[in-house]
């Protein structure tokens, strides 16, 4: 079988992406070789092109990007017996070591071990060919497209992220912040449950996309409105304060409104990834109101449920998936996220 | 019966503290009237004092300070079966509504009605005579002393933290800040099983009593230390991360180190009230790590067991009284825990 | 106001039933006094009519039986500040002490003193005019009727139920038995996000209803079917083992068949209450594959939620009501429960 | 290096245990090789001797036995870092397939794969010489034998079921049985913070063991106690009712006594294996009183805390080890347990 080149989105430096041509990899036993179809673009994939860094990890070039893809099956390890060649899937591409405390105790997405992560210490797969253990491969339903399942990585985390905050049935919810992972909160949170959800951002386009994804109310702001006019504009929507509240923005600004906003014993989740390394917060609500503060990473084994709430029809992600291109306009795909023009929420790049 | 007068002492503004004559109460149907036995001062009644706040709420002079009382029933309000003249008892001040969503769901210390507050909104009871619902009275074991008694309600804060932080067989602690609550909070988490605890303060004859509680480990800071630096002393002495960390200071730097040095997934209990609005947090150890923070305000049910606890000989509670004064005296004894002299940890009031 | 008699349904022993003037109640000073519309027949009052006893309370005659009730407030005791005359709202007659420890943990639907219980112990509500505390009354939206508000109660305990086998989106749920608890169970586990429920009932008009409320898939099953095969067909049909199975129906068959068709690591929620007081139930499944069994019994503070799921349309109760009747044909709407005729559901008494 | 034999104790069918040599296993690259030290004999061996299942598995002559066991690593696999020659180890023989829904979710002890239990599908430890996965070996601390190492296996049992039952500060306990997991179970109870805990037994002498390791208090039974009777004892003796109940005897009996003294709200931990497929159960207390079943089957993960809290000091594990023998008497010391005689507790076999 003859596969051409691998064509890949290569981390050289800070605003320096380049299209290589990688050497396509042999799958070792437990592995499979995947041909990638949709490679989702992740907000933590233009922070680093634009930093360098994520979170702790320093990114060390050359590096490929990439890690919310789906695609098909090539070729199968000798030991792999669950999947076989022309199975269609997604990938969690989470590393784990499956040896440290975090890893035993099934939180893997907070393993200590510092060495193994995919798209910051490894190779990702915004590329045509990429090997990845088998057991982290998802099979799809056969009513799923491969676009749809570039989307379940971060539906996963919006998954994650409500049961972090325990939403349910009767909570009221706040989202700050209507991009990809906040809309998908959102969409996530009523399907939990929730009585009532308003989302706030600063685009209005955005904010219609959360009315169209299920907001009970949404609430336009500017960036130099002050905090406690928010707050009471929040609580004055609601007609309540809200008990679970999710900071997907994440900045200092937006993280303090959670807090305040959020109702005595409730919970502030704090989703994605920042550039902010400290944050100055209101901590006499933390402790006199007794409101948790709870990081979300990623996501732990949510894959199965969010594919199967998208074959559900539960939450319609093709609304999310503003843009598609090929490979070799990947640098024109960043670009029209990192503008913030045309409107993008979520774009895909196609490998092949 | 005649009683003589009730001498009680009185907030009248920011360091206005008076002893006065206040008239003898008379306990409503569900009310026992109490002879006040032994009163600690809690380190918000020193806030309070100081500051003329205490977390939300404005101090409205003139108002009976103190919430950690234990006396003897004098008299029982009609509808009282389960108390009679002549039992000691600790008595448990947190208000509660019993309405709304925080007291129906078992967190009455985070109750929102505003008026409630004994010691914030209504008079407290560092007074010779105080009413209190029979059902918030709790009779002590005949080898309790009224004294240890007074110590039921800070050691019932340790507990609710250890709880907070769900401390178990196995957790590694750190508890920073070695006052009454830090140490007590040090002894119970010994007593549910820590396998390791450390202990910081500023103090040394603190870290000594700390070391006699049972502390594994004790580390003496300076003012300035570089937070990094407290940081790797602290995971250097315990040869790992807390997995709970107790910030029983209540400062913006006490804060930090506990967040910077807990293991990945752990939490960080905020205990106490400080008089910090805000503060600088390092959010992506929060968010990266997921380092859970918790506020523990009061404590929720635990008095029963920490009564148990003392007369059971666990926790040894005498050897953190380290002053008596009578009522007259009662401003002195704020002096010398404000003054830091005579190495004061827990000051009792006498007030019969 | 001349009110007219106190019509009331009356246990008057076995088999006994009888239509009584009552005297018409006072409120106390924190209670109201309602003009009763709508109450539903619960499995329970047909339960205690049958056999005098209810769980381990003995009923002793005469009492007025009816707990599912909602009215209209004609009278405010002088404490109450919270409602007010012409105030439409449905009843939690849930009793609670206050004081046990159950009632302090917020599990007051366990309360353990003895002698509280509404339409056990103490009179119920099946009645024209009824007092109750004002702070166990909620207040109607203006779109929901006094009959859907009679179902509150019963949904109440399936969103209490799915609570205590902590439901979720991607949870996977076997529901033995289609009355209207097993209904409302279905109903709210699809709504807190269950990926696929299964029903079994002995009656095909009962799962035709299940299919309407949202089954994913139903099964009938007949009284001697062997466990194992009514195991595997449900398996078979899910493809998979139940995450959660609740028994709505309290047979000892159905409880077998709960325990083991429930996946590894699963629950078993045993709602209602049974006439049996022992059941042979497979343990070997329960500790090898630690399938966790637990009662779930009445309701926690699920009223708020259950209107606000009725209102926004999340649950359609009306499906449920199958007969209406006047309080002078009681008995006749008591009997349409019992032979099992008429294909009834959730039969409702209008006092007034 | 000349290892000599590798003489083990192999099951050939009911009550048909012998001693044979085996092969000298190779270690695969993660793995190391053990010098087998010293292997307790836990009760399932005994059951599996003389019934041929364990739980839902079925024996498969020729099978060797045991799973309690610590040792000294000979030799490493290429892929082992954390491990050395000479290190001394105690290992988890826990069987996980890291990829069911149960290892995922950090229950590995209930992995639903069918194949891989060590002394039921695959040779166990009673043996000389020992492969086992680097990752599932503990090291030892310099302050502990390796025959104490060789009951961490069912301490860990016990801190397990303490956590299975939420043990902690305040808890009223009961243990039913006083063989050497309910000793365990007792001791580790009390070290999480219970205040009050009863055991009871059949055997005096197990009693008086029960009291050196720190029970409140004892109860004798007889075989053919009512249970009312004894569930009376019980909660006079406690002048309350446990909170939580362990039931480490595994008959219908001591189940349903375990059930009807339990606390409303309270838990029952089903301990270890029984023979028993089914038991009638007091479903009424189950349900009215929300009284919890869970099983409890192994542990997970708590082998490091068990090391850690003998090594402290915090539980003497020596005054169990009644008996020891070297390999060839290894049929001896299965009778010594069988036959009840000589007041055996903890058996250990030295294979070397």
């Amino acid at each position: 079988m003859d596969l051409g080149d691998n064509l890949s989105v290569v981390f050289r430096g800070v605003h320096d992406l380049r299209l290589e041509k990688c050497p396509i990899p042999v799958p070792r036993d437990d592995e499979v070789l995947l041909k990638v179809d949709s490679v989702g673009i992740c907000g933590s994939d233009l922070h680093l092109m634009k930093n360098g860094f994520l979170g702790f990890w320093e990114i060390k070039p050359p590096l490929v990007i990439g890690h919310e893809a789906a695609g098909t099956v090539l070729e199968v390890g000798r030991n792999v017996t669950d999947l076989k060649e022309g199975d269609r899937v997604v990938i969690d591409t989470l590393p784990r070591c499956e040896k440290c405390t975090c890893c035993r105790e099934g939180r893997h997405n907070i393993c200590t071990h510092p060495t193994l992560g995919v798209d910051t210490q490894v190779n990702g797969c915004m590329t045509r060919y990429y090997t990845h253990p088998a057991k982290l491969c998802y099979r799809l339903p056969t009513a799923m497209s491969l676009e749809e399942a570039a989307v379940v990585e971060p539906l996963a985390i919006g998954l994650y992220a409500c049961r972090r905050g325990n939403v349910r049935q009767g909570s009221v919810v706040l989202v700050i912040g209507a991009g990809s992972v906040g809309l998908l909160t959102l969409a996530m949170s009523k399907a939990c449950g929730a009585t009532k959800v308003i989302v706030t951002d600063v685009s209005q386009w955005r904010l219609d996309k959360a009315k169209e994804l299920g907001a009970d109310f949404t609430l336009k702001v500017e960036p130099n409105d002050p905090e406690d006019l928010i707050v009471r504009r929040i609580t004055s929507l609601l007609d309540d304060r809200p008990t679970v509240s999710f900071d997907c923005a994440g900045f200092q600004s937006t993280a303090r409104v959670a807090v305040k906003a959020t109702a005595s014993g409730g919970t502030v989740v704090l989703v994605g990834i920042s550039g902010k390394v400290d944050m100055d917060l209101p901590v006499r609500d933390i402790l006199t109101r007794e409101i948790d503060i709870r990081g979300c990473y990623a996501n732990v084994n949510d894959f199965q449920t969010a594919i199967e709430m998208i074959a559900a029809g539960k939450i319609n992600v093709k609304t999310l998936i503003t843009h598609h291109y090929q490979i070799d306009d990947a640098l024109k795909a960043f670009n029209v996220l990192k503008d913030g023009t045309g409107n993008a929420i979520k774009v895909l790049i196609h490998p092949n």
